[in-house]
């Protein structure tokens, strides 16, 4: 193989109850990349589309981070181009650098002749988030790689279990164009947090696993909730409370906050509800002086797919 | 039927990193309890043997309690007799009033030709507990009621979520026979607990729940971690460090408190790692001059049984 072109899908981090620990994969948003290979040794990122900002020099861009590290790790005779079409925005909270960084670390593992392991293409993809928001969170990427939903189960040493997706869940999200950096995101977090709330949101983080495994669409809506990071989040991101309600009226299981925000996410089951909760939600901010983008999705359950190779 | 007599189960609450929302039933240890109906209307207790100083008072009887709610939820015109016999202490951290508590509204659901759900039979049980340690915590009486492993995935409104148990998996436990006092354990606890360290409680959560459903005995090992609860609580028991580390060397999955203590207990898989274990704890606390008691079994999955009616 001497070139591919792959899909690095968007992700959808915490989901409500799993802050830092959860994230499932979107179907119908995401990036494209091409992986060339090139006489000339190193990494070259000589086009990026779709979004400004982003750097071509790969020790500054994302995907150039984990391509440097994954040529590093496998010492190989040729180079790498890479050229990126951004399907979605930065800043959105639907994992912008890790579509990218996972991407690159699919795209090249398969030029590469598949040496790595999907735990290990996430280990790669972290470098990139890593460089890319200063902190080698793992939720976003891991989704990004496996598709589906995923569990971080722990950090150290680094341990992803793939949880089951129910057939008929689907993804409703807004993204209202304003900026939230993951940064302010964080520092709005309390340090401690009540021990009470606490065991609610591990029981909720229970009770989701529990869902998916069983399709439980009841059970995964009641345990969509967000005792902890929500509370001191929702501030940032305009309308929420009422996007929420309404998505929730609506039908959705449950609704909350993508990542650190502002995409605002529900989760719905079956294609009826998903097309009332599109409406609602699009009524809710229809006159709010915001532009936003509003889109649905199935779940992802495949990850990083390959598009093109040659 | 007229008289019946059951088997209520002792149980392991908390299960290491989910503290107040999980706990599983004990298929060896438990009380036996007799129910028969009398013409004199009203709940006698005139029996209890195998433990000292309950009460035969049933205002003052977890079990008494239980009966009086339900009786009076129920309106007939007949009495029930209760008899119980204690197969382990109170104030052993295994549930002991939640058996009382879980066999008494079994027994006399069965009765009253099973009127209530488990649910219901759970929010009883819960007016037992509270009467015996002053908190209506379900862990304990859920697992004793449900059988098997349970997530309580919320107070309000209950929510009671039984998760599959895989078939070889084993407890151990040790009994110190000390005296640790629920109120006492709930003192120790800290009001607030770092964000980061409840991440990875849920994280862990996430993993023991999954482990269950896909029998992964390698994940529920792993998630059989308790940042929180475990560290401030642990002083509390004599050895608890030596014996944890001497079970998981043994080759035990996990160990940890049993609910508020003092007994710890230890989840294996199979009968050859169970043995090895129990020889470890006991090793290990041989010269320690307490006594203890030790004992094994498989994970009740059935929750309260019937010995004998007529």
């Amino acid at each position: 193989m001497k070139y591919i072109k792959i899909f690095a899908p968007a992700t959808v981090a915490n989901v409500s109850c799993g802050f830092d620990s959860m994230g499932f994969a979107v179907d119908t948003m995401g990036d494209e990349m091409t992986f060339t290979k090139t006489s000339t040794k190193g990494v070259k990122i000589t086009q990026i589309t779709g979004a400004k900002g982003l750097s071509l020099d790969p020790t500054k861009n994302a995907a150039g981070v984990v391509a440097l590290a994954m040529l590093t790790k496998h010492n190989i005779d040729f180079g790498i181009e890479i050229t990126m079409h951004k399907g979605f925005s930065p800043g959105s909270g639907l994992g912008s650098s890790a579509a990218s960084s996972a991407g690159a670390a699919f795209g090249i593992n398969e030029l590469l002749n598949k040496p790595f392991t999907n735990l290990e293409l996430t280990k790669f993809s972290m470098l990139g988030e890593k460089a890319a928001c200063g902190t080698p969170i793992a939720d976003n990427v891991a989704a990004a790689v496996y598709g589906g939903f995923v569990l971080i189960r722990s950090y150290e040493p680094l341990d992803i279990i793939k949880l089951p997706v129910p057939d008929e869940l689907q993804l409703v999200a807004i993204h209202p164009q304003i900026e939230v950096k993951t940064k302010d995101a964080r520092e709005v977090l309390p340090e401690k947090v009540p021990l009470k709330s606490a065991v609610t949101q591990w029981a909720n983080v229970g009770g989701l696993v529990s869902g998916l495994y069983t399709n439980n669409y009841q059970l995964i809506s009641n345990s969509l909730t967000d005792v902890i990071v929500e509370p001191a989040r929702k501030h940032l991101i305009p309308h929420f409370d009422l996007v929420k309600s309404e998505a929730i009226k609506a039908g959705a299981l449950g609704a909350g906050i993508s990542g650190s925000g502002p995409t605002i996410f529900a989760l719905c089951k079956g294609e009826e509800t998903s097309k009332n909760v599109q409406s609602a939600i699009q009524n809710s901010y229809a006159d709010k002086k915001i532009d936003f983008t509003l889109f649905s999705s199935k779940i992802n359950t495949q990850g990083v797919r390959i598009l093109e190779s040659k």
